[in-house]
């Protein structure tokens, strides 16, 4: 696909139009405004959203290699100018200190309480990744008759990543159960988003994966799988917080699980 | 495409197959041994090639976000660690320091003598920057009837490019003069590299992209255009170069044009 962003040339990212812009920009002034705290998902859906990662200065050259180097799980879709808190690419009229509805802080790879503004945190230093996210895709699975509103678990896996720098750690997944006809469009769907994950990396028995089903990151104690549903499992942006983590990074700052950046960017606009 | 690299997914760059990547490892202990020092086009086909840019660790960060806002001109296959010289992922018995056939040394924006080697000028904080080359899909538009041979130019354009910290300036284009029909199957078959350019930026006036046939970076005088030929215009990696320079880095070795970095990975192995 081409297309031109003001005069430049670029392959992944369109023009933003203003007015099919609406509903994010509408959400994120709401979010903004502290009037919706709450998850991402299911919210302006079709469109873009973003897994967010800031990091000192320091440490965005190391992470920039690492995320590119496991593309898979970190689709870096921008890289910001130190202390810019302005996604101009995605939503030029957002301010990402206030326009995510709930953000982890991270201290020497502790996390803190969760905040819902950062504006106080705000460093000149700072550098935001923002990394593409597999909630993007739920509209077009919704649309090819994949139900995404049950059985999704985000899990570790014993896969090594590529690491760089102190970067590095194992890949974490996102697991959904699904029917057969159901994974079969899946995979024909995900696969067109290659800059928000892409396809499954594994379908079947969790264990050719090492997949953690005992101890689930996200989604709650993971059941016994119902007769006629088959684990499908994705590369996961929570990937590159876990690599944060194991490199100990003195601060960091994600959005909180669930709780994406929404952009003005339609998903359809990204696929390939 | 889902792959396994050791036990690391990566949706990219595909395990390297030593019988497989014989043809490109011969070539390369040729020039290695100072046999070779001749253009790569022709060489190895079939096989990536990339454009190489070095830099000091001091610009790696700014022109690593150049790369990743100018995704088209500028495909990031890999960035190496500072001070690495071998392309682990992209052609890992490699020196990047004796394997390309001929480099180009700048020192403050200019270019000095073209060097064989760069072994005595290799420092510990040098970066190296892996970046997709159109030179890679070559085979596949042989395969598909479009020739590739001759009719070829690097053209500047007055297309801006997205800037980063200090580096910044317009899209440079590759343009190939071909029948329509060839500029149908070209279409169809370099889409399919999204990692070496992709598909055409622009077909038809050179004046719809401000391009500069006045004064072509590479391939000699433009003649008049032969009645039935059409202009076809791709990002090209001298992009990455020509934006080095307008940044006036202290010092850059890159490949010298049409002498590029042959991998040992099947170029059909990027095809999407």
């Amino acid at each position: 696909m081409v297309r031109l962003m003001g005069d430049c040339f670029d392959i992944d990212l369109p023009v933003i139009d203003e007015d099919i812009a609406r509903p994010a920009r509408d959400i994120r002034a709401r979010i903004r405004a502290g009037e919706d705290t709450g998850p991402s998902r299911g919210k302006a859906v079709g469109f873009l959203q973003c897994n967010l990662v800031i990091l000192p200065k320091g440490d965005a050259p190391d992470f920039m290699r690492y995320c590119l180097r496991n593309h898979r799980a970190c689709p870096l879709l921008d890289v910001g100018d130190p202390g810019d808190f302005v996604p101009h690419r995605l939503a030029p009229k957002a301010d990402i200190r206030t326009d995510v509805s709930r953000y982890a802080v991270f201290r020497r790879g502790r996390r803190g309480d969760d905040r819902t503004d950062i504006g106080d945190l705000w460093r000149d230093d700072l550098v935001c990744f923002y990394i593409g996210s597999g909630i993007t895709f739920d509209g077009a699975l919704n649309d090819a008759g994949v139900q995404t509103s049950r059985y999704r678990w985000v899990v570790r896996t014993d896969r090594p990543t590529h690491g760089a720098g102190a970067f590095h750690g194992p890949l974490v997944a996102t697991m959904r159960w699904l029917t057969p006809a159901e994974a079969v469009a899946a995979v024909t769907v995900t696969r067109r988003y290659p800059r928000n994950h892409g396809a499954p990396i594994h379908l079947g028995d969790p264990a050719g994966i090492g997949a953690d089903l005992a101890n689930p990151l996200f989604g709650g104690e993971v059941p016994t799988l119902p007769e006629g549903l088959i684990p499908v499992f994705w590369a996961c942006g929570v990937t590159p917080q876990s690599a944060a983590l194991s490199a100990e990074v003195d601060f960091m700052i994600t959005h909180a699980p669930a709780h994406s950046f929404i952009t003005d960017i339609p998903a359809k606009a990204l696929e390939s």
